[in-house]
């Protein structure tokens, strides 16, 4: 036995026995002729103090930092105690310690706040993941994983594996592939989800299916996305959408129950896509704070018509709004008195390539009831007052207004809305906001090939008022300038994202299980008879044979965990994550492989 | 919703309410102008009444085995119970009922006793799952994870993910490879197991990892292969083998009890390498029975000395023993009567390809104390006496003895003997022996390349007693014929395999920790320095930054699962399983990729 006790278990009660502890030297600390050892493990820290008559033994085996090390002693109750830590009250009187192995010095520091830069502490991740902070992400990972499980099993659902070798069935990302040795010239793909294979098992039965899964898509990377990530991954069957809804509330409130000590009993709140569009400007709406927008003119079709709300602002000379196809503002509370430097600095905010506006125009609500704004020679100041109160704004407030083509105007005033949040502290760490965005369009226009393509995935139910619309239309865009005039704009899908804090934590949907509504979905895809069959004949075979009603959810558990734990980067939420060009740079990964393996697979490569 | 039961939750006292139910049609029965019907979902049957007044509904709506419906209508007592099923005591009085969808007459009937093929069930597996018997095997294998998540929760473990896409280090079994889109030329491998990065978590500090994760190797299967497949991965810092032994005997007595209600309290024995390979021929003995083999001659390298028992059998003129290299035997209990055609099915069975011997000798001890044998001519019956005697056999017994080299006839004898246990019904389903087998040796020599491979992997430490060999010799083997020679053919690993039944579950072994010990096993399996520190040079760095002493173990799911569910098959316990040739033949994976995928990935085929 290596240890009678871990570095985080003794307490008072324990003083005067003798124990063995191992670990790992965190620092030495010299008083005179005693030395001060803080020793670590995964549990804690506890004190050891050796003796001057151990100090023939330090000057024949010193440790060093990171040194592994057992020792035998006896707890002691301090002098000194450290009300800080749970072993504070303890320490450990060194009788004697032995070397289980020696460390270098590391490349930085294995503390809270680190020396270490980002591309040091990716290569030598097996150090970065010692340090306290990344450790307490991985214990959060966990503690929402278990959680997570056992509210699934409490409530009938059965983990079942789904295989990961599978077929490649390119609709949406990218597959990796794997080719097959024993089927030469044919290649496996790793599952972007286990989404077939999970409506697979609704039709066979098994009612309520779940799986903590990796999944794969080989997607150009932004800072928040790996190549290879994981979802909590679930399906009911003879559900309606208000019973995912309900299922799942439940799971997300067990979560914050067991996971942060927080009761969230509050009725989470729902909104319908475009009242996410309208009002926020995205569909994942941070609802911590208001703030909300104030749709002066816009393109956005919203509740089916164009709407164009532009009579405070058209027609008063100002070419900028006058010629816009949208202008947006929002009231930012208290920042009337912003300077002529700090407008300056927003406005080259919001001109950054990342938003991509030409200019904003602002309207202070002075405190005497005044206003003055930056677009004074076009609008009177009862006109200002007007658009400022229609923006909901108040004495005190700056209402800030961009002008510009719909999606990219849209986009950059809910960019701007969430800084502005984040700078007045808005956007609070540990406020949790939780919110359903539901009825999402069930198709995007894909400008590049002229089709349709499915918003969340091609097995995603139209609502039941809208099947006939797709069933008696055509799919064919005529006009690809006016797609939207096209019915299958209009069809909204029996979908819904669960939104935390402004961040997708979960997308899913009630699914198509009929066989025809599901062929006609794929040929609104563009999908030949011959290319549906090949790629999805088994789904389409199985819906002849008895599917039940279903649908289900994924939540994205790198996001979730990393919410929760206050960080924006899922990286560290994950033990061995990968950089932005997909490498493990720890592993040196990927890397080249041997003559003998592209000759037993029958691939060479084909560098451009 | 959908229902306001399932189909196995009604009892006697929900007698009189208003149910309403969802399900599949299992069976449709007329009785005169009645129908009764077995609805069927994940939780069981309940039966159905249609009165004679819903006939219209029946001639317009006709029902046919496996179509999904909703019914409505009244639970009542039933006149006559069935005690059979949980849901006996009461049948539904329907009122109306929605078809949800309709069911085409699947391929092959959806019960305990199917009358579909192999190939059949593969390809429709969503139907094979809906049958009784393989649901079972899935819910056993959920509670076999849950528990197996339990008992390692409660001991301190954390469930951590590692990757998927690692590094290629061929060494061993052979990786499946995925090309890199973002890095040309380069490719991932999948992992074969997360062996590497758990001792890295033991370097950061992680004390106790589990995982239940796939693993992947892309060799030929054998009928209880899979390209794919699950381990209940584990590690542990500062422990020895003895640590690591109660923590899993604890894991496997927990699954017992939680999954099959079993007890299992009694000392789980332990045998070494060599006494298993000794007395049964294997190295995982099924131990449910005896018949222990005797060694009357053998060239086995037992407890290093070259052992030659032959003096029984040698020196009678009988050639086939006397050129034997060993002789072996075992004592088969109570078929001392079997007849002449009975031993000929037996001498044919040992000349089959798989087993691959010449024939078989037999002495009978007959009931009444004398003996019987093939080999009369030259044995007299004092010497079949004497040969059956020290084999174990007793009146009534009869003693098989094959004779050739030394590798095929001990596993040809264990194969026998496992047929015979079998024949005698001494392998019984119901009954679970466990055992462990340690001391394996640490290398294995391979004849193809002349070189030692690990036979656990290179990870394995040596024992205490044997490192100083493996530093103090040099591994290069000059003579081939006498490997067994060489220092290192006595190495000793610190392995341990858990079996059961005969089949190996699980096995792990106490790690190397110090660079120096790792770079030699690197170069004892003959890889150079650049070779070791470009496939492990991220371990080797590990080992320098304070590695603690850790080992672990890795448990075969699927396998595991099937022995506990008396099974032999690991295929009839993964709900989406490959073939022999590791296609995935419901979805038809793998298949061809499209152009685009090849340009992407700038690789091309290369077919031979």
């Amino acid at each position: 036995m290596y240890r009678t006790h871990n570095c985080g278990e003794l307490r008072i009660e324990n003083a005067n026995s003798q124990v063995t502890l191992a670990g790992w030297v965190q620092t030495v600390r010299k008083f005179g002729a005693i030395t001060f050892i803080d020793l670590r493990d995964r549990y804690g820290i506890t004190q050891l103090l050796l003796g001057e008559e151990l100090n023939y033994l330090l000057d024949e085996n010193p440790l060093g930092r990171e040194y592994v090390i057992q020792v035998t002693g006896t707890a002691q109750e301090r002098t000194n105690k450290n009300p800080n830590i749970p072993t504070g009250d303890i320490e450990i009187h060194v009788q004697s310690y032995t070397i289980l192995n020696k460390s270098a010095v590391p490349p930085f520091t294995i503390t809270d706040e680190t020396d270490g830069g980002d591309d040091l502490r990716m290569k030598y991740r097996y150090l970065d993941l010692r340090r306290n902070a990344v450790k307490k992400n991985l214990e959060l990972r966990y503690a929402v994983n278990r959680s997570a499980r056992n509210y699934l099993h409490e409530n009938s659902f059965m983990d079942i594996e789904t295989p990961f070798l599978i077929k490649s069935t390119p609709e949406g990302a990218r597959d990796f592939v794997v080719p097959s040795r024993m089927n030469p010239g044919q290649f496996y793909a790793l599952p972007q989800s286990p989404q077939t294979f999970k409506q697979l098992l609704m039709v066979s039965g098994y009612d309520r299916y779940y799986q903590i899964v990796k999944c794969f898509r080989d997607e150009d990377l932004r800072a928040d996305r790996q190549p290879e990530f994981t979802q909590i991954d679930c399906e009911m069957s003879f559900v309606e959408q208000e019973d995912i809804i309900n299922m799942f509330e439940g799971l997300v409130r067990r979560i914050f129950k067991d996971v942060k000590d927080i009761d969230y009993t509050e009725v989470i709140s729902r909104m319908t896509w475009e009242d996410a569009m309208w009002q926020y400007g995205n569909d994942k709406p941070d609802i911590r704070f208001g703030m909300q927008i104030l749709n002066l003119k816009s393109a956005f079709n919203r509740n089916n018509q164009i709407e164009a709300t532009g009579e405070l602002i058209n027609g008063a000379g100002f070419g900028v709004f006058d010629n816009a196809e949208t202008v947006l503002a929002i009231a930012v509370p208290g920042c009337s008195e912003y300077t002529r430097k700090q407008t300056d600095e927003l406005t080259e905010w919001v001109k950054r390539p990342q938003i991509g506006m030409q200019g904003l125009v602002f309207i202070k609500c002075n405190a005497d009831g005044t206003y003055k704004s930056s677009v004074d020679k076009f609008y009177s100041e009862d006109k200002l007052k007007a658009i400022a109160t229609a923006a909901g704004a108040k004495a005190g407030d700056l209402v800030l207004i961009l002008a510009g083509r719909e999606e990219r105007t849209r986009k950059a005033t809910s960019e701007l809305r969430l800084e502005m949040g984040k700078r007045l502290g808005l956007r609070k760490e540990n406020e949790f906001k939780l919110l359903w965005v539901m009825d999402f369009p069930l198709f995007e226009y894909a400008e590049e090939e002229n089709r349709w393509v499915a918003r969340h995935h091609p097995f995603t139910s139209p609502k039941p008022s809208d099947i006939a619309t797709m069933i008696n239309n055509n799919p064919v865009i005529d006009n690809p300038e006016k797609y939207l005039e096209h019915p299958y704009s209009n069809i909204k899908a029996n979908a819904y994202d669960m939104v935390l804090n402004g961040n997708e934590i979960g997308g899913g949907s009630i699914r198509i299980f009929q066989r025809e509504l599901q062929e006609k979905m794929f040929a609104a895809l563009g999908m030949s008879t011959e290319e549906a069959n090949h790629k999805f004949g088994f789904l389409l075979g199985a819906f002849e044979y008895g599917a039940p009603p279903h649908g289900g959810i994924a939540f994205g558990f790198d996001r979730l965990c990393s919410i929760l734990g206050g960080s924006e980067s899922i990286r560290d939420f994950i033990a061995f994550p990968k950089n932005n060009s997909g490498r493990d740079v720890m592993l040196d990964a990927p890397s080249e492989i041997d003559e003998k393996q592209f000759a037993e697979l029958q691939i060479k490569l084909n560098l451009q």
